[in-house]
């Protein structure tokens, strides 16, 4: 099957499915092909901190009507270490504020949005390889469901495939990026119980870090620093317990089923290039970020926001300028953002061959940015986000 | 011979010097001991940054007339990376500023000022031990000029003998500390130039850190960072220069005779114990921190600060509260003070096995302090000083 388009998209997650939904806006139209069926998008659970001005973009431009009735508002988090608690207060630092709105909640509603606009949004079609990239027509060659190839010509192909997608070989070669891996990771559990605090608690203790999240009033979502080569399967829950309460001293955690559990390895990348000729990588395809600062889903639409503008005056004016500009500004931002998730990851967590040296100077360090209203606000602007370029207000 | 005084105090560095200052305003007598010349302190050419809170204590308790006529005001300094100056102006920032003003200058003020108010100030005498530190009469042992011996009894013995002295010993044991040893060097010079810059200039470049610093109209501080196994003597003039031209890509160098050159190693060290008994650390016999941060000589001020309040109500109202607290409250301040120091070393320094990745993550750093009011006032306030404990104000 062969299909025209203006743009196409590889991938249904948050980047690919906002950018279909801003070029509408704009009158461009798009095809969008995710490899995984609906049902399977709509039910992989993963984290959301929303930044206010992702939450605007969602809310202004009608991608999602229930990010605000839902979600739930944070204007602050804790920073918990030396056994004490210390808030930081975003609405009192910068005036800006986070909202916890699950990443698949973004999805199902970016979803019916598209779907009820008649976007062309094909499930179970795998890209398999992006074509004549140096071209004005490029192209993805695709497999649906059923073995039939699928040929998507494009004005633009953006690839918003992920960390595993065919996007990024195209645009930057298999390897061709900047890697990170971190001497530890994240074992996360979902449990039935209440929440045991009302905002996010992010904890650095003796042991080693810990983060109480919540998700709904009855399932709550919990992390500890553990080794990446941890099984999630050789703790029993009682021990599970025991960890997560050692590392939140001071707070009483409620307690409940663990229903899920799962490793997060903790991994930096980013691509060495973002464009070659016609395809552009956006989100997780050109980038991911250790899970610290949540800044993944996030800065997956600040690249969003910088590409709609720019493609919209490539096919609408025919102006390549801000196309040309789109990898140097986006990794402005992919940078800081970059240095945000280290820097909270080092500032909170143990590293396997920390001496007392350096624990005592992370605990200076973190009573440096908690004792001072400068360093809570330098804190809060970059967990809240920093602002999005101008165009966001246009779109 | 035998003297007998309320404060013996060994080392008449910027920690002793002032300590006897303050402790004569409320009225308790001291002894100071130095094994050095009179001359060799005061012609010690030692850099001297010193923060808001510093220069507000010498001028004020009349330690320095000489502090506010001589010395610099300086109301920011560049971060220089990415080809680009980026200026942190701290009294925009914070409404603080430093002052340039030597080492010796300020010990040249101190000695003075002691002499004039009849100081029993003895140099050349070396201490040997300290004795009795848990009786509540603890000794120095020390030797004269000419190998007789000097034993000064005291209510309380004060260490300001700097890191190789032999109080941190008496207090907390011969390797009693936290240590960190960095993996470069500061290559230093002195140069018969006008100035290059108005301000301070601290240069993050591809090949490594530089400073462009200031002594006089004639005379110019220099430095890059280096090996630590560097040979002083190994570079000409013209590498020399070469090197610095190369570290600072956008600013002309004004050049001239090299007539000092010295490497400086970079090392932390916070004491075990600041405190045993009646004997007290104080400056670099407790601390020292790599020099990129300047903290070195406000870090001893701060502990004397403190110190001369706690010997005031153990010595004329016999409350031992203050000493016992003393230990805790100066780390506090100490350990942000390492941090702030490994922090802009970290932040401006090439590290020997970064690859892009810490690079472009360093810039990106960089990038978010210099980009951010917030980032600027953190850094502001850490570099102008923070506040000093209360008690300054009364002193």
């Amino acid at each position: 099957m062969h299909v025209r388009t203006r743009v196409a998209i590889i991938g249904a997650g948050p980047a690919g499915l906002l950018l279909a939904h801003l070029l509408d806006r704009q009158g461009i139209e798009s095809v969008v092909i995710d490899s995984r069926s609906r049902a399977e998008i709509e039910s992989t659970i993963r984290a959301g901190i929303l930044e206010q001005g992702t939450v605007e973009v969602l809310d202004r431009t009608g991608a999602s009507d229930r990010v605000l009735r839902v979600g739930q508002r944070h204007e602050g988090v804790e920073l918990r270490f030396g056994g004490e608690g210390h808030r930081i207060d975003f609405a009192d630092s910068v005036g800006r504020a986070v909202w916890l709105y699950p990443q698949h909640e973004v999805l199902k509603d970016l979803i019916a949005a598209r779907l009820a606009a008649g976007q062309d949004l094909r499930f179970e079609v795998t890209a398999e390889r992006v074509e004549d990239a140096e071209t004005d027509r490029p192209r993805v060659v695709a497999r649906d469901a059923r073995g039939g190839r699928v040929e998507i010509e494009a004005d633009v192909v953006v690839g918003a495939d992920g960390s595993r997608g065919v996007a990024r070989e195209a645009v930057s070669g298999a390897y061709g990026g900047h890697f990170r891996e971190y001497p530890f990771a994240w074992f996360g559990i979902l449990c039935e119980a209440p929440p045991s605090s009302e905002e996010l608690i992010y904890s650095n203790s003796p042991d080693g870090f810990a983060l109480i999240s919540r998700r709904s009033a009855e399932v709550q979502r919990m992390y500890f620093q553990c080794d990446p080569q941890d099984d999630p399967e050789a703790y029993t829950e009682e021990q599970l317990w025991r960890i997560l309460r050692s590392r939140v001293p001071g707070t009483t955690l409620r307690e409940g089923r663990v229903f899920q559990r799962d490793v997060l390895r903790f991994r930096s990348f980013v691509a060495h290039e973002m464009r070659r000729g016609r395809v552009v990588l956006v989100g997780d395809a050109a980038h991911t970020v250790p899970p610290t600062g949540a800044k993944g889903m996030n800065l997956a639409v600040a690249d969003v926001v910088l590409l709609t503008d720019a493609l919209r005056a490539l096919l609408l004016e025919r102006d390549t300028g801000l196309l040309d500009a789109f990898p140097r500004t986006a990794l402005d931002r992919i940078w800081k953002a970059q240095h945000f998730s280290w820097w909270m990851t080092s500032m909170l967590h143990l590293q396997p061959d920390a001496d007392e040296f350096d624990r005592l100077r992370q605990l200076g360090e973190l009573r440096s940015v908690v004792g001072s209203e400068a360093g809570r606000a330098y804190f809060s602007e970059a967990y809240t986000g920093w602002p999005l370029p101008p165009a966001a207000a246009d779109l």
